[in-house]
C-alpha cells in the first residue's frame, strides 16, 4: 500500500504537538483538567473566539462530545433534529438514542439543513404524542465535505432562537471548515449555543474542545461529562495538545494544508475527466470511477468506497495535515496509468 | 510545592512509552483499534494472561471502562453489587445509574466484598419487586489500598458461578495490586468473567484494557463501546502504549516501584510513631497526623485529606511510577521537622 | 356533536366487561397479577392461541407494552426496525428512544414492512459504527388500516429467523386485524417471537396482553415490567376484563362488529363517489372530501384530519365496538346532504 | 382463608366509584385525559388543595408516578435523596435508576428523613466526582406506617428551598396519612414542589394524581408521561374515579375508616400483651408474635411477614377502605385463641 487516503486520523499527531507533550512529560500536573496547560489552551481558544464569555471542556472523541452535549441540553422527552447524513444519525451506533433521545432527520440539501427543514420538523411535531424538537445539530464542515456559509448559519441560528431551539455545531472537521468557508472562529459566538472544536481529525492525538456560549447551558457540565465517562484523569494530556495547536495558528494551518491538497486533487482529477459526486471545498472529495479502475486503484491505495452506482463507484479521498503534495501527485500519476 | 503525593496520575507518562509514541508518529495506522500496534499489545497481554481465549478492548478511562462493561453485561432490570467504598458507587457521578442500573452496596471488610456480602444481597433481593443482582464488582487493588488474595478471589468467583452472577474486576490500579498480592496476571482467567487492566494510573498517557474471558460476554462488545463514545478513532494511540508497557515487564515494574516507595514511607512513618488507618501493601497509604501538623505539611506537599477525626486527620499519600526515593526521603525529613 | 368517529377508545368499556368487574368487586384478590382471574384469562387466551407454551403478561397501555417489550428484547447497542408509519416511530413521543434504542425506519408498502425492507436495513447496518438491527416491529392491523396476510407474516418471520432478528407484533388493534385477515389467533405462535393482544382499543377499560412465545425472551420479564412501572398492584382489574373478553368469543365479535360497520361506511361512501386513500378492511377508513365539505361535517361529527391535499382533505373515520349501525347510516345521510 | 390483611389493594374499588364508572359507560369521552370528568376531578382536587395554581396529571400506578416525576425533575447527573426504607429504593426494581438516576439513601428516623439527613448528603456530595443531589423524596404516610407532622414537613421544605433542592412527596397512602397527621390537603401547596395523591391503595381501581405546584416543573409534563408510557388513551377512566372520590369527602373518609380499624387492632392487641414494632397511627401496623403463633395465624389469615427476629416474628397487618370492624374483631378473637 503506497498511501492511505481513507481518513484524516491515520497519523498519530503533528510533530509540534508531540514535542509539546514531550516537553511537559517531566511535570506534575493537577488532574481532571484543572491544570495550567488546560487553562492556557482555553485562553488561547477564547482569544480566537474573541470572547471570554464561554465555557470550554475537553473530551477525547467526537461521539463522546456529541452524546455529552446533546444529552445535557435536551430534556428527556426532546429530540435533536439532524440532517439524514449527520454523523449522529449514521455513524455513532445509536449513541444519542442510548442516552434516551430520538434523532429526527431531514433530508437537507448538500448535507446541510435549511430553515425550511426545521420548519417542516416543527410542523409535524405539534403535540405531546410526538417528541418535542429541542435542538438542531449540524456539522461544519459537513459529513460530505460541504460547508455552511455565514449567511446560512446566521439564518439557521436566527430561526432557532425565534423558536426556542438550541443550535449545536459539530466541528469534528472544523479546521477544514474554517479554511473553506467565510465563517471564521470569532463569528461562532453569534451563530450557535454550543459547538465543539475538533482535534482528533486535525493533528491531535485525541481531543475535542466543547465550547458553550449559551449561559443556560453552562452550569454543572463537568458533572455531566464525568457521568458519561468523559472527564479524563490526565485531562492535561489534551490541554497540552490544544495549547500547542492554538499557538502560531497551527490549528488553522493544518486545515488550510489539507484543503489545499484536496483542491489540488480535485483539479487534477477534473483535468483527467473524472467527475465528482459533489462540489467539496474541504478535505474530503468524492470522485466517481469506473468499477474496474477502482479495483486496480485499491491495490495500491487505501480509500473508502462511498456509493455503488453500478458501472461506476463513488470513492472518497481524504487528505490530512500529514498528507504531502508528493503523495497526491503520485496518486494522480497512478490514476493516469490506470484509466488510460 | 515540593512534590505532589495527591495521586498517581500527575505525570504524563513513562518516558519509554512516550518514546514508543514518538517512534510511531510517522506511520499511517488503521483506525478504531484495527491496527498492528493494538494487535501486538493484545498478543503481549494474552501471553501474560496465559490464554488466547479472551477478547481485549482498549478505552480511554476508568469510568468509561466501568460503565461500558456493566451496561453491556447487565439486563435492564439488573443491578451490580459493589462495596460501599467501590469507585462506581462513590466517585463516578452516577455513571452506572446513568446507564440504567442500580449500584447496590454492601459494607464489606477492608474495602473488600466477601461471599457473605453477596449471600446477604441475594437473600434480600428475592422477587420481582426488587432489582435482580446480576453482577459483582470488585477492585484490585481496592480504593483503600488493600488487595484480595488468591483464595479470596477464588471463593468470590466460585460463589458467583454457583449463583449465576458475573464477576467484574476493576483494575484501575492493577499493576500495584499485582505487585502486592499473590494473584498474578495468569490467574485472572480463572477468577473472573471480565476485568480491566488499568493504564492511566500506572504510566500510560491514557488507556484501560478491558479483558473479556467469558464467551457469553464477547459478541458485539465493539458495537457497545462505540455507542458509549468509547471507541477511539485513533485507537492505535492506546495500542502503542500498551504494546510498550507489556514489553520488558515495564507494566509490572512500575507497580513494583510505586509499592516499594509506599512501603518505604510506611516504614519510616511507623518508626516516627505515626499510625496508619489501614494496612496497605499498595501505593496508597493513609497515615494519621495531628491537625496542626497537617496544616504545616500542606504548605510544602500536595496530598488528599481522607477523613477528619477531630484532633487528628487521616491523609492519603499516593506514590506513582515517577515518584523517586529522594522525594520520599525528603518528605520524611520534612515530617520529622514538623512533628518534633 | 352527534357522534365521534375520532377513535376507538371513546367509550369506557363493553357492558359485559363492566358487569364482570362489578361481579368481582366484593372479592379479595392477590396483587400484581397473581390472582385467579388473571390465571383464568391467561388460560382462555392460551386456548385461542392453541399453545400452552407461552408467557402472558398484562399491562395498561400500548406505549407501555411496546417500550417494555422492545427494551427487554434488545441489547443496548441494538435498534428496532419499523415502518415509517409505525406507532413507535410516530406517536409515542420517543418512548422507545427514551429506553435507549434507535427506531430505524423503512418506507414499507401500504403501512407494511417487506422482507426487502429488512434486507436493505441489514445491508446498511454492516459494522460496529452503526446500530445493530435486533428486532423487527410490525402492527396487525397497521396504523393505516391495512392487514398482513398469513403468507406475508410467514415470509417476514422466516426471514427474521434466518437473520437472528426477533419479530414483534403490535396488536393494539388485533381484534380488528383478526376479523379482516386470514391470520387467526392460533397461527401467531408460529409467526412471531412476541406480540401483544390489544384491549384498550377494543372494549376493555384498559389493558394489553403481552404474549411471549420465544423461550429466550421469557425469563425475568416480570422484573422488567415492574422496573418500567407497568406491573399493576391491582393487576386483577385487567385480568377480570381479559377473562370476560375471551369468553363467548366477545373479543372476536367486537372486532367483527367494528369492521362490518367500517365496511358499510366504505360501501356507502363509494356509492356516493367518495374516494378512499387506501383499501382498508379494518375499522379505520380514510375517505377524501372536498375542503368545504369537511368544514361542514366537522360541525356535526368528530373525526381526525389525516392529510391535507390542498383542495381536498383526507379524514379518518374509526368505528368501535360501541358504534351502531344507526349512527353510521345517519352519518351517511348527513354526508349526502352536505355533498349535494 | 378468612380474610387478607396483606395489603390495601386486595379489593377492586369502592362501590360508589364503580357506580360512577357504570354511569359514564354509555358516554363518548375525549382521549388522553382531555375529557370533562378529568377536568371535574382536577377542579375538585384543586378545591381541596385550596389553590388554582397547580397542574394535575393522572397516571395508573405508584412506580409510574415516581419514575415519571423524578426523571422529569432531575438533570441527567443528578440523584434523588430518599430514606433507606423509601419505596423507590426498595420496592421498585430499580425503576428510578432505569431512568438514569441514582437513589442516594439516608437512614432517617422512623422511616422519615430529617434536615440533618439532607445536610449530611449535601456535605458528602461536594464536587463533580459525585452525583449532585437534586431532589428529596419522602412518603406521607411512610412505608412503615409513620407520618410527618406539619412542622417536620415545613422544616424539610424550608431546608430544600434554601439549598435549591426539589421536594417530592409520594402519597401512595396519602388518604391514610391525611387522617393520621396534622397536615391537611390545603397545606401541601406550601410544603413541597410536587406530590402525588394516591388512588390505587385507597379504593380506586387504579390511578394516582400527580400535583405539580412549582411553576418551573409544569411545562411539557404531558410529553414526558407520554414518553414513559403513562398517558392513558382512556384517561377518563381515571378521571371518573377521582371525580367521584373527591365528592362527599369520600377520599378522606376511606382513609379515616382504615385508620380507625388499624387503631382498633392496635388497642386490642396491646391489651393482649402483644408488642408493636413501631408506633403507627396509619393503616399499617406491625405486631410482634411468637413464631409458633404466626404459623397458626397464617392458616386462617393472609398477611405479610415483615422481619424475622428469631424466636419472634414481626408481621404486618394492613386495613383497607373495605375492611370491616367484624373482620377485625374476628381476627382478635382468633388471635386470643391462638396465644392462650
Amino acid at each position: 500500500m503506497k498511501y492511505s487516503f481513507r481518513n484524516d486520523y491515520s497519523e498519530l499527531c503533528h510533530p509540534e504537538i508531540l514535542e509539546a507533550l514531550l516537553k511537559a512529560s517531566k511535570e506534575q500536573n493537577s488532574g481532571y483538567g484543572l491544570d495550567v496547560h488546560t487553562e492556557n489552551a482555553k485562553n488561547l481558544i477564547k482569544e480566537k473566539l474573541e470572547t471570554e464569555d464561554c465555557d470550554i471542556h475537553f473530551v477525547t472523541g467526537g461521539t463522546q462530545a456529541n452524546l455529552s452535549v446533546i444529552s445535557y441540553v435536551l430534556r428527556p422527552y426532546e429530540a435533536v433534529l439532524a440532517c439524514s447524513t449527520g454523523h449522529i444519525n449514521v455513524h455513532e451506533t445509536g449513541a444519542i438514542e442510548a442516552t434516551g433521545h430520538k434523532v429526527y432527520t431531514s433530508e437537507g440539501v448538500d448535507g446541510k439543513l435549511t430553515t425550511q427543514d426545521i420548519e417542516n420538523a416543527l410542523k409535524i411535531h405539534a403535540d405531546e404524542h410526538m417528541v418535542k424538537i429541542g435542538m438542531v445539530y449540524i456539522s461544519q464542515s459537513t459529513e460530505i465535505g460541504t460547508v455552511y456559509s455565514y449567511s446560512e448559519l446566521k439564518a439557521l441560528y436566527d430561526y432557532c432562537q425565534q423558536h426556542q431551539l438550541y443550535l449545536f455545531i459539530d466541528g469534528a472537521r472544523l479546521s477544514s471548515g474554517l479554511a473553506a468557508s467565510d465563517v471564521k472562529l470569532n463569528m461562532f459566538k453569534d451563530l450557535c449555543d454550543v459547538m465543539y472544536i475538533g482535534g482528533t481529525k486535525i493533528g491531535l492525538m485525541s481531543g475535542e474542545g466543547i465550547v458553550i456560549f449559551n449561559d443556560q447551558l453552562k452550569p454543572y457540565f463537568r458533572y455531566h461529562i464525568k457521568s458519561k465517562g468523559a472527564l479524563l484523569a490526565k485531562g492535561y494530556s489534551i490541554g497540552i495538545q490544544f495549547e500547542r495547536a492554538f499557538q502560531d495558528d497551527l490549528y488553522f494551518k493544518m486545515g488550510q494544508h489539507e484543503n489545499a491538497l484536496a483542491s489540488l486533487l480535485t483539479e487534477e482529477l477534473t483535468m483527467l475527466g473524472i467527475k465528482m459526486l459533489s462540489e467539496s471545498s474541504t478535505n474530503q472529495i468524492f470522485p466517481i470511477f469506473k468499477r474496474e479502475h477502482v479495483e486496480k486503484l485499491k491495490e495500491i491505495y487505501d480509500f473508502e468506497l462511498w456509493e455503488d452506482l453500478g458501472e461506476e463507484i463513488v470513492i472518497r479521498f481524504v487528505t490530512s495535515w500529514a498528507t504531502t503534495k508528493e503523495a497526491c501527485m503520485e496518486l494522480i500519476e497512478d490514476i493516469k496509468k490506470i484509466i488510460n
